[in-house]
């Protein structure tokens, strides 16, 4: 349906707005009306950090993750245990970790996982610079924290297989039951696998509550 | 729960996309990953439309649409009826009924519909500015174009007594069936005022296809 604008400054931002992950014409019409109402200090603001977050973030040249210097603050921070690194798809995924508060390590940003169905195979992903990173030998684990699906496993087996040769421990992220999960409504799959890796309630215990 | 942003550009932008109507923390967030992820140029261009937008536009000192100069597009636009206004709610109403093709005349933006729950009176609407636009005696008709809700049937209520003394003609938009619904699905209150406002088959059928 074509749709008359007032203006071609409502137009373009509406245009510029409907290019987003899940904003149709409709929403961003709605969020351009919206900028409108509220006074101009606050649309202004809103624009300018925008162009400021594209002019000013940059990736950290050892993990991949986003940073406003060379080095991440991560990476930067020398209270941080720089001999165990935490292998993930994505700077989301930094910040679900970091927001558990459990990792005091360092990570290392793919920046996909491997898929063929959507063409991204390992060259597209930082897996030669971990590599690199791995058989400069400053590192002791190798955590792979990937998705436990199919594109998360094929990832996680094509880095062990490329690892595999170098003095590094390799561990993963435990699958098993979801705490806080009814074992009724857990898949069988995982109940499987959480069975198979049953860990001894004492250790356990001690781990959890330490 | 707290979340550590890896960069205060980018907590600075999630605040501000958070402040949108409908947009949560967590949205924000994608839509910011999602806008450092493609190139540089279009991230720039969307935060420039917003500012461009909100430093831009100013309303139109007729009828308080939007607009890039003193008087709208359809304000000063000659081949528009000029003896006729449409009185609507918002900018959007205006951009909807142009959508339809079926009108030609003027218009009016409230700004706003008459609320006492939200503390909206008349004198926080483009009400008397209505008035002494009729007053000036080149408009022969005002069509009130208002929501069919309680908030909507006071405002034209209101403004049909404000213009009441003077020689106009005060319509409404017809409330009726809605155009390619089932009347199993009409509520009984729009299929009792439909039958009230009934038309003539002839004169209907010929208007519908002229």
């Amino acid at each position: 349906m074509e749709q008359e604008y007032a203006s071609t400054l409502l137009e373009n931002a509406v245009n510029e707005l409907s290019r987003l992950p899940g904003i149709g014409r409709k929403t961003a019409l709605r969020l351009a009306l919206h900028i409108l109402r509220q006074d101009e200090k606050s649309g202004i603001s809103l624009g300018q950090s925008i162009i400021d977050l594209r002019k000013g973030i940059r990736y950290c040249t050892v993990c991949h993750n986003i940073s406003e210097t060379e080095t991440c603050a991560i990476c930067s921070n020398p209270a941080r245990d720089s001999s165990l690194v935490c292998v993930v798809e994505s700077v989301k995924d930094v910040m679900l970790i970091e927001s558990t508060g459990q990792f005091h390590g360092l990570y290392h940003v793919l920046g996909g996982l491997v898929s063929p169905m959507d063409g991204i195979g390992p060259s597209d992903l930082e897996i030669a610079s971990l590599v690199e990173r791995v058989s400069e030998g400053n590192i002791d684990e190798v955590i792979l924290a990937l998705s436990a699906t199919m594109e998360g496993e094929t990832t996680e087996f094509y880095i062990y297989r490329k690892l595999g040769t170098l003095p590094v421990k390799i561990t993963r992220l435990a699958r098993g039951v979801s705490v806080g999960n009814d074992i009724e409504y857990t898949d069988e799959i995982t109940l499987g696998r959480s069975l198979i890796n049953r860990t001894l309630f004492s250790e356990s215990f001690n781990r959890n509550n330490q």
